[in-house]
């Protein structure tokens, strides 16, 4: 076997230069990578997992949160919360600023700094606003037993619960790490809600699997929509390259106690009134009136074969 | 950075307080915190982890399993699953009766245990009625190259498993701990099948994602679904307080050998006969005869505009 | 609680007995689980993160890479690859060919490290395949902000990289592990590329949950699709015994820049021509010319009902 | 190899059966190894950790320990030891009743809370007593630079530490736990001092390996001891079966402010009154008085051999 | 800093490549580092953890070992064992031939297979012998409450297993790993035994730390040795260059019923009689008779100064 | 079982509060303890166990270095001992000035780096003097087999290891860091080797247990010293507080191919000359010429009593 080891030991040499030969990098911001940090997955991970377990205590973390003990356990969560949410937030700052002339390290990492804090001071209105979003879960669910059923098994929570949390950031200015931490959400629960959109409290999402909420949508308040739901852009608007422009408003406005039932889809910029109700499977890419409902009319386009 | 490490001490110290205090921890049963184990997301995940490897030895847990050693890997995941059991489903009775007088430790712990053992003592049906799953898989599908793949790489199995786990523990009146384990997975597959669905055998579910089954459903044997396939409720009567009443059957019903094909929505307790062919995309809220077959008409819908 | 004790030892013991009997583990082979190892999901997992961390150092594995240690991280991760694939390539041989005569350890063994090292040459074409594939989607989302983030963020790409170190495999003739690593990614991402298809470069997927795309299907270059859209089977060949029949291609062939949007379905061994464009929601069964455009036609199925 | 793999098959299998077969497994209590649990090294390991780093946070334990965080460690530290300390007490309880009518579970699991918290109650003491031992050894040691260095680098501290823990367990009556407890220390630093020994304050041993302290002795005050001391049994009583008579006093008295060189043997119940001074490799079977000095005569049985 | 960082990645680099220029590896066997496995502390660790685990099932290892679980414990341990021990004696094999025609990889896997299930036949008997000095052991010492404090606490017995574990592997001619074992033992406990010393039954060693026993000595049945016995050479034969020529019998012999007490050295291929006893701290370079007791005479040589 | 578990909250709770009040905390530097970080005992593992790696690769850390891959890993191993490294001495630096005014964080930092950098530069400089140690090792011990079994098996060599590592920190002004490194020798090992002693090329130690080399000895090449060797203190100066003077010469210098057999002391700053032998268990407390030989005479102390 000896020629196998032979060939075996070229072929691994011969490609771990190719692959290491920074010619062959180019992704990676020249400047960034020779010391300083990069976003880490694992990392971010954690920043959801903590952020979860300071939010509901003894659901998301370690479950042996007692009286006594929650105390430490909050205690001790948060310093790893901040130290995380430092490098992480550095880290990012540093990716999305390589191509231009670079900050300090001192600079970012007092700006990383500053930025955690606030996001930490926004823990304990993020945890009453995600319990509206609980209580709205558990009132218009049957399958509900509990409030605690639906923290510790709604994916709709879940998905929410890291919207909120990556909305925060966003509003910090916080680059890519908002993105990392949706994108957790949508790989755990099929739900995939850009963080740069709006949403009002108790908002509800059922089974949840193929939902997709745009970056500039604005939902309001006691929302509920259902699986495989699309809050999408219709078109994009093409620079002089026929790529999309970025940052303009292409996705829905939903006013208040609207519910969308599954597989609906509303593309564009139009706005979908108060107490409206979209009925499942519908395509909708004009406006609707408060209070209006759409719904499929007879299914005149199935044919039904007797065998 | 004085001033900075300060604000970090203050700011920390603070939200900790917040976030630790009692009153701000409404979610949590008062008397069940003070000591009682709450469930725990990473005991259930070991539950589900150690069932498949019983059932599937080889396949799932470790992949060392010989005709030697599978009598002593057998044996010690039988004992952690045990253990695990006794402690989950414990966590669980106690969570769901917190608001009312609670039963003592004793009495939970020896309930728990019954439980478990009644559990237990359905694994090898278990391992009969999956495997009726997987030949069903293997022959339906001509990309599945052998029994093997099927087991290995089909999603479909990995949600049936779950749910056929999950709903022993329903029949035998443990709370929360069944959802928890279908919610995982939903996570892990994108099927979502409520624990206290009734299903038959040989039921397979080819790709899942977006597979929504309700908690009233009843389906029987040689069931064969595709993604995005939804059997669900069509509407929920209301309480007086506008909010869904609980435990009304509103999911379909499904015969023997039906077929329902890619993103179909089944919605009501309507009742699909046996031998009935459901077509990709349709919306059912009506009776399905017994073999009757239902396709889209030719799809006049659609614009087809030449460039 | 001596006589539940009791119980539980017996019920334990016989259910181990009963689980472990060789007779009732029919599903493995035979000449197989008497020391030949089987595949790993673990061993699978690691497979798909060391591939991930070669072709984007940084992003994947570990995130401390620089331009100094990039040589020394991508020689151990290469190494820890060879050793995988050979034992996990090993490990699929065996069990695929367990029913006939089964070829001697060491013959399997040597074809095994032929097949990784043959893998491991194409890695760096596999990535700058993959890079058309990250240039293409900046390029064609407005909300993407940087290449790195839709490296970290966007699942598409995690979903297109395992099927492209996948169809490597596939196109080595190796078995089972292909799918093991596509349905990671399918359980990742809830996009399910068949390993088997074909898929040319600049290949871009959007959101991508509920994406299915067929063993057969083979894709141009510049292809863009958005969630829920299925390339599949509409029909299967069936044998006398009413099983479909294996290996007949059944999906669709999809030309250069073509577009499909969310949840289309495209069904059957049609063609789509170059620079089509499929509508949401589509269903389609026949063929597609070049350049046509086919959308949802004025949606008079809609009731709106005004209260 | 085919006959290698089948005897290695049958010499597992049979060494297997032979050695789990329990009329081999004498030294196992019978009644208590079909559930009770038995101590675990690993156990007394995380107790000892934990009492260290309760004592000494910072130095024992995380590093990570700040004014601001000392307060969740302590409280997480002290959960996880009264935990700890209960089983294992439990359990040792449980191993030295097993040969007579063995108490309940639920009595040793009361028992077994009482003495863990009688001894975390004792833990403040535990460290100013400590404290004592570690000023002694700093202003006694010229090469000793600060108090950090002698609580981080001095072996003394670490077994004078575990003896101290496991003396108040003995005081305690808790069995066996104290002496796996010693038995760590005698491991790590080679300093066996047995845990029923009465030691007063400001006891120090320097480099220590091979110091013995026999399970009767008695030290006052202010002892300093260097390696290889021994404080043994010069003789045992013998009962009829010439097996040693437990429990009589049999090792030496030593008073205050003695100090006793290297290498030096006291031996048997004999009194070393205050202030007294013991030479290095000295012998010493009889009483010394309080002051006196006891140093080697001139070295006249040595050989000078000139070359 | 950045003249720091420049400096910090040239000194990294530059001493990178000093130290893993193949020239400055003399040490290791040129052939063997290309692939073959070097022998691995950590696996040698296990090894001794699994065989004391196989002989003391509950007392190492895992705790949780009952009368029903003891079995599969020991099946799977076992295996580990063989695996470890194939792996670990054919590191030892090929690191030792090294500088010879070394035999082929099957050849020497084959031998090491041999080995170790002739080992493994061995675990009984050696059960049985340890048992004898764990008997011994608790019937000499008045401090020891129960057989099971001394299987659990006395070094004595640690360092015994672990000489008996690699007398068997010397026996069977295994270079190498045999010395690993034991000097393991001599970390852990502060004994030193060495593997090819010959030990009869009922051994008993008390506190143990600083005893040495020679490669060529010979014990018999029932011998009982304190902390800091020496049993070793008094001079070395030297070869032509001044070196000790090696294998030449060199350590004493001692006979059935010996005491050796704390701190003797017995030096050189001398005999020492059945039922002699040998006082503390005594020096022996002579034959001593059976029955004969050797003890220090009245210590003339200290001085005793009164303060 | 209330009661008792109100005891347990009331225990804990207010043993929780008394330890970890500041004011009881009084061996922490107060200016540290606020975020600075500490030594820590677990880094300084990692730093032995990566410089034993980077001098033996193979032998320690990973075994499974080959040609092919030992630049990868020295490389990383390299990378972590330089972070390892910044980090300890850093904490080191901080703990032994916290009673001063403090530098800043920065100045630490940056000379932190500068004494890792240089103590890096000497790791093969450390290899070729350790290698001379090991040669010495082989050539003078008839029951070492190969140079490898020396590096593997014996104490002497690690503890020798761990001394030339921490004396090179030591004469880079690092502080306390050395002691902890020696420390960790000393107890995996019995040989106590105080960081400040000066010790020649080629030194050996055998079996080692007990030896004590003191902080200003200064030994020459070829020394060769045996178990239970104390080069020790005879008596400290005193200053009027009656506490010993730190920093005075006191431990003897040793020359040149000095062979020092067991349980000898040497005492006091005397000087043993070139090529001088010491008899085992021999106390000395005078200067010895070069070339003289000091053995015990006639051993006319011992008692020989015939029974």
């Amino acid at each position: 076997m000896i020629e196998l080891n032979q060939r075996a030991e070229a072929v691994l040499r011969q490609t771990v230069a190719r692959l290491s030969d920074g010619d062959n990098l180019t992704n990676i911001c020249p400047s960034q990578w020779r010391g300083e940090p990069l976003p880490s997955q694992e990392a971010v991970r954690d920043i959801v997992t903590l952020s979860r377990a300071l939010v509901f205590p003894g659901f998301f973390g370690d479950s042996d949160v007692t009286r006594e003990n929650v105390l430490y356990f909050t205690g001790l969560w948060m310093e790893k919360l901040y130290h995380l949410l430092v490098e992480q937030i550095h880290a990012g700052i540093s990716m999305s600023t390589c191509t231009d002339s670079m900050p300090q390290y001192d600079a970012i990492q007092r700006l990383a700094a500053e930025k955690a804090l606030s996001f930490i001071e926004t823990l304990p209105e993020l945890r009453r606003v995600l319990n509206t979003d609980v209580e709205a879960t558990y009132h218009g669910d049957p399958a509900a037993d509990s409030v605690q059923e639906v923290i510790y098994c709604y994916p709709g929570i879940k998905a929410i619960a890291n919207y909120r949390i990556a909305h925060e950031l966003v509003k910090l200015g916080v680059p890519i790490i908002p993105r990392m931490i949706s994108e957790r959400a949508h790989s755990e629960t099929g739900i995939d809600i850009h963080p740069a959109a709006t949403i009002g409290e108790s908002f509800t999402i059922d089974h949840g699997t193929g939902v997709v909420i745009g970056a500039t949508a604005i939902l309001g308040h006691h929302v509920k929509i259902y699986q495989g739901v699309t809050l999408g852009a219709k078109s994009f608007d093409l620079d002089e390259s026929g790529n999309p422009i970025k940052g303009i408003p292409r996705h829905p406005i939903i006013g208040n106690n609207v519910i969308i039932y599954s597989n609906a889809s509303i593309l564009g910029r139009i706005t979908v009134g108060d107490n409206a109700i979209i009925g499942g499977n519908i395509w909708v890419t004009n406006d609707v009136a408060p209070g209006e409902r759409l719904i499929q009319a007879k299914a005149d386009n199935i044919l039904r074969i007797k065998q």
